[in-house]
């Protein structure tokens, strides 16, 4: 019987905020910090003091890779006034800040500290490509990034096991990579506001404009099919089924539960935490779950006391599109071998039973690494409190969401649980 | 009126281990760390069944530099068979693996968990030296490490401040030099256990046995003082100020108090902790003491209700030979000023009233990076069990003692007070 876990003191947020990702020549790390902080500071009810903050967590996978920096804690830290107070960086690759978010939670929840500032930040968008794709293969077990596997090859093989076991094809992608691009243009924060429609509808614009043969796409689907346009990365992997290079930041500012009326009037608790590893693809049995994501949702479930059909909205990890497949298959929105059909029914669309990835996703608002956690945080803080403007969820009494994120090649997974009491 | 910190549940400290540390051409980091956690098991009086651990912490500096190669939580989790249970990695420079420890106690302490692993490593001699110093620059703040400014000679300028303010000299950093070398040959974990009297005799007879000229060294200064065996770094850091580089691992069991006597009939108590963060020294009023270090302090005096006269011994960060010299004083154990004083009267010796860096400190034992916090505590776990062999402290009635890491250039600093209660 697996033990129940729970925090002796709960903990509350009461404040978020999270630059604009994107490719920013112009913004440094301390730039996008910057924006972030000054974000959550309005986004306070009844304001905050920034002295009576306690502690920093922050999350960024490796600054020292793409910019030649590392020990983020205490420079962001002073950036923001904080110093001497202590700041501590946490790294599991891409699930970096969901780490900081959880420290956060312990530092409060043992009694020490009453109020927490967590984030994330990276800032990829200064190195090539290619440089890109080396630093992030740090992230891998070392016998996959050491053997020359990069993310786009891992994930390729684990959609290809995925297609081999289910019947699932390269058009269940495309459903996923669409619906994230639907949800985009509604999110000022994307990196990528676009609709594939509309980028197909400027292409062609493009194509009559400059007297070029003009492409005969009858829909999405075969728009995402022409190689012109959707090259293959690593099979099934195409260019629409990866998430961007970002940069960005993000942030959150926990209380403990019994002074978050202080702050506001309508906290947002953290009602289950869960974290897991795993050992990467060698020693799976199986290429179509992560046990890491398994474990964690486990976890967060048994403390929160809820169930998967509790859970009525989630931002998951979809660095690939085939990841967000198994996610919300690990996470037990839908039955293994099933997501894929719920994607195509739309169940998981904006308006569908059980929106996932209303801010857009990796895919399109950016997934700047160390900050996607925290930032995946925001947007379900952000619905729960019906702030999310034309990308608010309309779900009657909407009081619950998720969030998971994922590092490396499930090295480390997260799921949190989110929500009114 | 500051407020004193409490945790809601107390930790204990069952068992420990460390690897030997070294530069290893034939051992990697997973050896390192499991030649650490193997001793760990041993050294639990009672025995533990590794099952049983519900989390691990482990703290890296970058060996995403070193060894190209991050996300080291998983691989270590892997290692020692605890996936799927979370692992993270903490970064806090030369800190890292103290901000584990300190979180393994939130994560304890919060009630979530009941027994935690934390611990550190790092994988440096791989690297040629200018590789290692450029790796190292990565957590001086921006101002600092971009503008070409390296670890000796940030410390060489706080040497000079220091002399300037308060009259000491190049022979007041040789006394703690000494001091440490006299300690290393009773640490078996040591890189370098050798006497600085040792390694004159050595090249004395060496010289010798070549019929080469023999060099009139009266004593150990005179020795220190020869540039042909002890050459400049950066004025006044000279080779014998400066730590080694390192490889190496640490670890540390830690459990919820209640609980401890299941595993020991000797536990030690963590009864306080302290961590603050700086902004480097381009930011200092004063380049003589660290503002982190002293914030740190002032945290764990008040946690525990103790005093500096109450810590009866302790392990001090002296990555160069003026840095002991100034946290022997932000941490209260002698007045600002003093400590070169004391030094130089004995009283950090292992004899002494004080003794300080009884393991050879990172001059001797060695520093590689990521692991030297823990193995701080280590060294501290084990004077206060009575099991430090040769190099026991004989003070009478010995309970307490201190742990103090920096990171950086005083961007992360931490003080832990361990003891019986």
């Amino acid at each position: 019987m697996k033990k129940r876990r729970k925090l002796g003191r709960g903990v509350a947020i009461v404040g978020a905020g999270m630059s604009k990702f994107g490719m920013f020549k112009d913004k440094d790390s301390k730039d996008l910090f910057a924006e972030a902080f000054l974000e959550l500071q309005d986004s306070v009810d009844k304001g905050i003091d920034p002295n009576e903050i306690d502690a920093l967590y922050l999350g960024n996978f490796s600054n020292d890779f793409f910019m030649h920096q590392s020990h983020w804690g205490p420079i962001i830290s002073d950036l923001i006034g904080m110093t001497p107070k202590p700041a501590t960086r946490t790294e599991g690759a891409c699930a970096s800040s969901a780490l900081a978010f959880r420290e956060g939670i312990f530092a409060i929840a043992s009694g020490f500290y009453d109020m927490v500032l967590v984030g994330g930040l990276e800032e990829m968008s200064k190195r090539t490509t290619e440089e890109v794709a080396e630093g992030l293969a740090l992230a891998t077990v070392p016998y996959e990034g050491q053997a020359g596997f990069t993310f786009p090859g891992v994930f390729g093989a684990i959609a290809t096991a995925y297609f081999a076991k289910y019947g699932a094809n390269r058009e269940h992608l495309m459903n996923v990579t669409i619906k994230s691009h639907n949800n985009a243009p509604l999110n000022p924060k994307a990196q990528y506001p676009l609709t594939v429609r509309d980028i197909m509808q400027a292409k062609l614009k493009s194509a009559e404009k400059k007297g070029l043969p003009v492409p005969d796409w009858s829909d999405e689907k075969a728009f995402l099919k022409d190689p012109r346009v959707n090259p293959m990365v690593a099979w099934p992997m195409h260019l629409f089924d990866c998430c961007p290079i970002s940069d960005g930041a993000s942030c959150m500012l926990l209380v403990a539960e019994e002074i978050a009326r202080n702050f506001t009037d309508d906290p947002i608790h953290v009602l289950g935490i869960g974290q897991g590893s795993g050992r990467g693809l060698h020693a799976c049995d199986d290429l179509t779950y992560f046990e890491a994501t398994r474990f964690a949702a486990q976890e967060a479930y048994g403390m929160s006391g809820l169930t998967p059909d509790d859970v009525q909205f989630a931002e998951v990890h979809d660095c690939f599109s085939i990841a967000e497949l198994l996610h919300i298959e690990d996470l037990g929105f839908f039955k293994p071998g099933e997501g894929y059909k719920a994607v195509a029914d739309g169940l998981t669309r904006l308006d569908g039973p059980k929106p996932i990835n209303t801010s857009g996703g990796l895919k399109c608002k950016g997934h700047p690494v160390g900050a996607t956690g925290v930032s995946q945080l925001y947007e379900v803080w952000t619905q729960l409190r019906g702030k999310a403007g034309k990308r608010q969820v309309s779900i009657k009494d909407l009081h619950i969401g998720g969030a998971h994120n994922l590092g490396g090649t499930g090295g480390t997974c997260t799921f949190t649980i989110l929500g009114r009491r």
